[in-house]
């Protein structure tokens, strides 16, 4: 695939295993769409499929997999902790390879219209797929869940749908439809139990208070290991990788006595970023993906079609 | 493919490069062989090509190209400093993935028999492909080259072919055949201009010596830029790597005062040993190739074939 899109539908179900295999069916039911992965949490009632699939099936794939929750899944009847406000909750299409964000985010407009169309559930759009500026950030859209925005989306305007008429999907409820960058997730753990070095560290090293660009990061405590947490997310890794945001927490770490234990990523990372920092490590003056032998196959493939 | 061997055959031709295309068509015509570079020395008149292919149809792009090279190159009036033996010289298998050194060794003996009966080119077998200990060696099977075993292989016993009459093909010659392991050729470049200190550092990193097991190296001076290079091959890069070869050195100048400048790959690189190299200085406690995006992509597709 020359050209990818990932996209991680979050959906009102985590208990019954049946019904997530029966979503994992309606993804792969479309040519070129992948199941990469599931995420299944009984214990706030949810769960994540990401899937991969190029630009010209994501749409649908996405679509099949909304029906089928639509049918499979009875909001009215769902219980759980965390905010959502449909069967299929959130919808984020994310840019992988070959892919700029405005092309994600006609996407992710045509996918709307659909949904809305062919499904009748209606549609709000955030992050880069926003329409409105206060409706950016997904917590926002999202607050207060199902349950307030049923009392709402008719009489508050504000709360009216971005596509669609102002009144919920009797079961599936609403959908919220976006664009987001693709995130490492990355967190580098420190040998201390004293989460204030953790926080200290998490804020020298963000984007807000003057760190790295593109990387956000919180201290935590791990109480069960009696150590502390620098967890990050770096949105744009061909900016900011993985290695200078080691080598950022290392510095302060080092400035402040305390040692770094190890690091781990979280759900997946793009080759490329292990690779810029395998070549940032070893120095390597003449790295280029073209050195990687799975890569020269690939495009030896590739010329060959 | 799941399965790879690579194939580099050499060939005594390096100058005309319509020859050299023509070799190239030979290996594509064969169903899964892709070529993924070619090197041609004018100085030396030689030329490499690189490719791979799934174990079932190596051995025939071997042959398809071997047969190619003895039609269109003419060993009588070739001219080059390198010593060769053969149109094509060398002919080495190697294992990449998904396949035994004893595999690619049948591969080798069967490839040899059908160049022998089909094309009437009498075989040598080499280094893990050799079948007497003192053909391990490819420079002890080459010394001489073409010029020698013309006047050696029916009257010295010593110098008879493995497979095949005691007579050089009229035009092709010999063949010497092989596997080798996949080797990455690695250098670390020092910011000094004493060759010495290069050399002390190859001295106690390399196997030979004591330092590192499967690695090779050599001090060398690189005069147009004044400094000088501890130039290496990692011949299992899985049991020692790119980050331990590049630790070594390291250290190695440190103890001496001396600045490591950068690093360089010569050739190809697999994956594996960049994605190893990052997890090891990012200090990856969850590091798995499962973690990678591409990875779980094309695992994906797997599954679904």
């Amino acid at each position: 695939m020359d050209r990818i899109v990932e996209c991680v539908p979050n959906f009102s179900e985590g208990r019954k295993t049946e019904t997530v295999a029966r979503l994992v069916e309606a993804v792969e039911s479309v040519e070129g769409a992948l199941v990469l992965g599931t995420h299944v949490d009984a214990d706030h009632n949810r769960s994540v499929i990401t899937f991969v699939a190029p630009p010209e099936t994501v749409v649908e794939a996405a679509l099949r997999v909304v029906e089928r929750a639509a049918e499979l899944i009875d909001l009215n009847a769902h219980a759980g902790q965390h905010p959502r406000m449909g069967a299929t909750d959130v919808l984020p299409f994310v840019p992988v390879r070959g892919v700029s964000v405005e092309e994600c985010v006609a996407l992710a407009h045509g996918a709307g219209e659909r949904v809305w169309r062919e499904l009748g559930i209606p549609i709000y759009f955030y992050e880069s797929a926003a329409l409105r500026p206060e409706r950016r950030n997904l917590a926002d859209v999202r607050r207060g869940g199902f349950e307030l925005l049923r009392g709402q989306i008719a009489s508050v305007p504000e709360r009216a749908p971005d596509v669609g008429e102002a009144r919920l999907h009797p079961t599936a409820g609403a959908l919220i439809v976006g664009v987001r960058p693709l995130l490492i997730a990355y967190n580098v753990t420190l040998k201390t139990a004293d989460v204030g070095i953790a926080r200290r560290i998490a804020r020298a090293v963000r984007e807000r208070d003057g760190g790295l660009l593109h990387l956000k990061a919180l201290g935590f405590e791990l109480e069960s290991r009696g150590v502390v947490q620098v967890s990050m997310n770096l949105t744009s890794y061909e900016q900011t990788n993985l290695h200078q945001a080691f080598e950022a927490v290392r510095r302060e770490a080092v400035r402040l006595g305390v040692e770094v234990i190890a690091s781990e990523v979280v759900g997946l990372v793009p080759q490329a970023a292990l690779l810029a920092a395998a070549a940032h490590f070893l120095k390597l003056e003449n790295y280029s993906p073209d050195l990687v032998l799975e890569n020269r196959i690939a495009a030896a493939l590739e010329r060959r079609k």
